[in-house]
């Protein structure tokens, strides 16, 4: 009902300081979440699922962004399309369940019946002066990278998703998404406020302390550092792991695999980055031996040794693409200090549990990880929203792309306001 | 503390499209419900429950209305009064519990003592400049129609109860209410605003998909259709139902049982409706046979075979009469997105559990329906805050009292406003 | 983000009516809440423990202050300090436990690490150019009187700290509150408004109808009365304990124990009020016996006999210290309608549990006590928010003390409005 107070909001973001955290309203004020869902979440290109989410025709998800409600279904043509899940009627959601099959979309209030392609096809009682054809259901922009599905809830998405499309798609169409099934999600409820989620993802300067299992795969001098505090044996191993990387990205582009990075994320408005990194020990995937998870590889990979395929958007997902599966990360802002991180595991579609692969095994390094994650994100929140707070510096080794995701979302929220 | 954005609520009351479903900030705004509870609950009469809730001197029932509490008492003279449920001293609630027996009303703080009058009859240590008589149980108006009672809140309440209670009284009184008692309460809490609550009741459009025990016992074409979708079997059908419903109304109003139509719904303030319909099948109760769920009648009613006859009252209420008991609803607002719902089964007072009658079979249907109801209301919720929601059509065959509640709320909201 | 409506406050501070309980918006008002936490607790000296909390070097305690988060530890020097428990760096709550012990205090984020005396003594790839002698803790100014811990969040905390200091030091130090230790804490979340539970703390006019313990060691007539009300036996009985009372004043005073009422609670920015009263029955502690719970007397105490003295200081503490054992209450608002009030029982240091004392028996009246007040409190509130509440009239003989605390808040609030 109120509008929002736009001055101050406004004052906010022109005053925000560069290379510093955000000011704690930024993280705690219900008004400046509200704007956030309607300046960066109904605005922007939001990662929602993936293509093995709804496999059949009739294979229906729904997923929440904001107060906005998506229903993602496949019609009888192998399409996928989008809709918000709300009868044109008296407004009823239409599907409640994450993941459904079905014929037609039937409301249960009063029978209205929607075909797959969003068309109104049965409204009972409803008279002949009721025009079925400006009743269907309203359709949500949707795109698929590869298999990866994007939704955007504006009128107009951003048309800069082509350009991220052409440049990514090169490094993700090898590991095949479209071929793979869901082996496992996750969704947990991390206390604090989306971009405290996002922030948490951007660096990894909080591994060493906090994520014994991720740091087995992962090389500690990918975080980043502070050269002048390094004695000369640490930069010396540093220099040799700078080396495997440059050798690793020749071998892998021979390969036909792309792997240098790209770094978009504060450069477009559809913020992307990228690259493959070499993992430690044996170096093919993020488990606690660092060896697959899965034995069958995905799509037309042989070589197991390929590192890690990273792949991060602003504002809400990253993903992790090893030989042998893939881990996807969407973030959902539920309130100012709520957030759903949802998680899902893919592997070969082919594979079969317990044969070829163990969910324990598969899911044990992120399943750990998100944990850890999720607490340190809960003493943020709960430090943020004390008076005492001041925005504190970021470290300029090791906090480049947290600082990269609030110029980002500065600027887009710099935007929203100017327009 | 802050001015209701009376603006904004006066764009959204009159930019209401009739025939439509509300805005959704109607069902979903906390500044909304501040100023439903203020403008409707505040100022109608509000059906609370029956003289049988107080049935002797001393009895006293608690109600909570919004944010006032209610204290409904029978006093040593067999009078029923309402007071507000407040000392006088330093506010403490007075009475917890929903139903109790009592002599004075006395608060547990400081033994401040009322009797069953509201006279404050004793305030100890308050020293000699203190008067007592200045000092008694605030009074709220309280009307019994043949037993149910109302209360309003205002000052000045709405003159036309009178009215109200003249045209209604004699439909009404052959059911004696004040000579049953109370067999069943239920209470639930419905996950949706109280127009949703109160809409879903007003139309049976939803029945048939939706309410298996209920169509028992009511017939189908009662709810309205389209004929000009009706195959020729089933027009024939409608027009043996409409014959039905006018032999009836004629032989009962001939056993001295007024049952034809009156429509006051968006009318009067007190706006109101009632009709006695035939039953389906053995025809004599809401039951799963259509048989009567107890073998004393109401009052001096003899011929089982009465059909329903149905009160419906804005802005929170509604009751079915049948020959031998009485199911009756109010609605009580708590926030914006939650609506308790407390329905009460009376059967003659005379009759004794386990042997007239059995709790299971006499609460069936409508124990199923309210579950049913419950879970449509909660689904109307969810998807009216959707920011894609837009309010649709109702049917003009099957949403016609719908229609007349929002234009009934709608109406007495701008004359809130432009007073 | 928005600013409090203080035009509205103003006028609820202005039009407060003398001898009358406060407005309904003071109890229940967020944004009158929100004004509490800055006028009152972010600007006055709050009790927050003991110096028995921290006993140790390494020690840190932190308690929650509104939105605030205090630290307190004691360094390895013995002193004890306050900070803001939020790390400079990304603003991660530093320490989460209500009590621990440490060498350093290092964030478990990014391994900020500070020492205990608040500088930042590690903080790893930061980069030359990072100055770490500007991001140290924040600090919290803390005093100690006699071991009582108080706190105060704003740059310039009231001077009369001292006075009140100076005046109540002598009652308390016999005590020797540094000489105890902890032997019991509860925590209780009262379901009313801080003001509230201060003000049910304020008066024992309650305390005959719903206190059976506490009335056990506390005489009724200490608790003031109407002297219009009573009769011969009661107005001689009230002789007896006044006589009673001057008579001990002066024995505690020849044995060095100050004892005679100091009451500056509305004629000071840091209200306090004291008195040591005399004891029913065996008169030695507030016990179901009214004898002793510690066999090991509190400090240099040799007679048992000393009755209790009562310490009462505005905004949010009172405390009871009797000749074996100290009683001591914090009030903590948690939101407009929730308050957390700590209490702990602190026994002499050497006292051995099973042997010297009994913790059911030394914590059985004010346990009691506290669970029936928690009950009032969320009656007051309850009934505060009915909408027919209106302030009522305190009791010139019995409530005084409660019209003090709400002289000190409005005066409080009056001066933070016209800063």
């Amino acid at each position: 009902m109120l509008d929002a107070p736009v001055s101050q909001l406004s004052a906010l973001v022109r005053g925000r300081k560069p290379g510093y955290s955000l000011d704690a309203p930024f993280y705690t004020a219900p008004a400046i979440f509200d704007a956030d869902m309607e300046a960066i979440f109904a605005r922007h290109w939001i990662y929602v699922g993936v293509e093995p989410d709804v496999p059949e025709a009739g294979d229906v998800m729904t997923v929440d962004v904001g107060k906005a409600s998506v229903l993602i279904a496949r019609d009888d043509d192998g399409a996928i399309k989008a809709f918000h899940n709300v009868c044109r009627h008296r407004g009823a959601r239409l599907i409640d369940d994450e993941k459904t099959s079905v014929g037609n979309i039937v409301c249960r209030y009063h029978s209205w019946t929607y075909d797959l392609t969003g068309a109104l096809v049965h409204a009972p009682h409803m008279g002949s002066s009721f025009d079925a054809s400006c009743n269907g259901l309203k359709s949500v922009h949707l795109r698929s990278l590869e298999g990866l599905l994007f939704v955007c809830l504006a009128d107009e998405p951003p048309a800069d998703f082509d350009v991220m499309a052409a440049r990514i798609g090169p490094y993700i169409a090898p590991h095949k998404v479209r071929d793979t099934k869901i082996a496992y999600q996750s969704d947990i409820i991390e206390m604090g406020n989306w971009k405290l989620a996002m922030e948490n993802n951007r660096e990894c300067y909080h591994c060493d302390a906090n994520h014994p299992e991720l740091t087995v795969p992962l090389f500690a001098y990918g975080f980043g550092f502070a050269p002048e505090e390094m004695d000369p044996i640490d930069l010396e191993n540093a220099q040799r792991y700078e080396a495997l990387r440059q050798t690793s990205h020749s071998q892998w582009e021979a390969m036909g695999l792309p792997s240098r990075e790209i770094d978009e994320l504060d450069t477009m408005v559809t913020g992307f980055r990228t690259e493959r990194l070499p993992l430690d020990g044996d170096g093919e995937s993020h488990t606690m031996d660092t060896r697959v998870a899965c034995r069958l590889p995905l799509g037309a990979l042989t070589n197991a040794k390929l590192g890690g395929l990273s792949f991060w958007t602003q504002p809400n997902s990253w993903h992790h693409f090893l030989g042998d599966h893939i881990v996807t990360f969407a973030v959902f802002p539920l309130d100012a200090g709520r957030t759903l991180v949802r998680t899902k595991w893919l592997v070969n579609k082919d594979a079969v549990e317990g044969v070829d692969y163990d969910i324990e095994r598969l899911i044990e390094v992120w399943t750990a990880t998100n944990a850890q994650d999720s607490a340190l994100v809960a003493m943020c929140q709960s430090g943020v929203q004390n008076p005492a707070y001041e925005p504190g510096p970021y470290s300029p080794n090791t906090e480049m792309l947290v600082e990269k995701f609030c110029r980002w979302y500065i600027g887009r929220m710099t935007g929203f306001l100017d327009q």
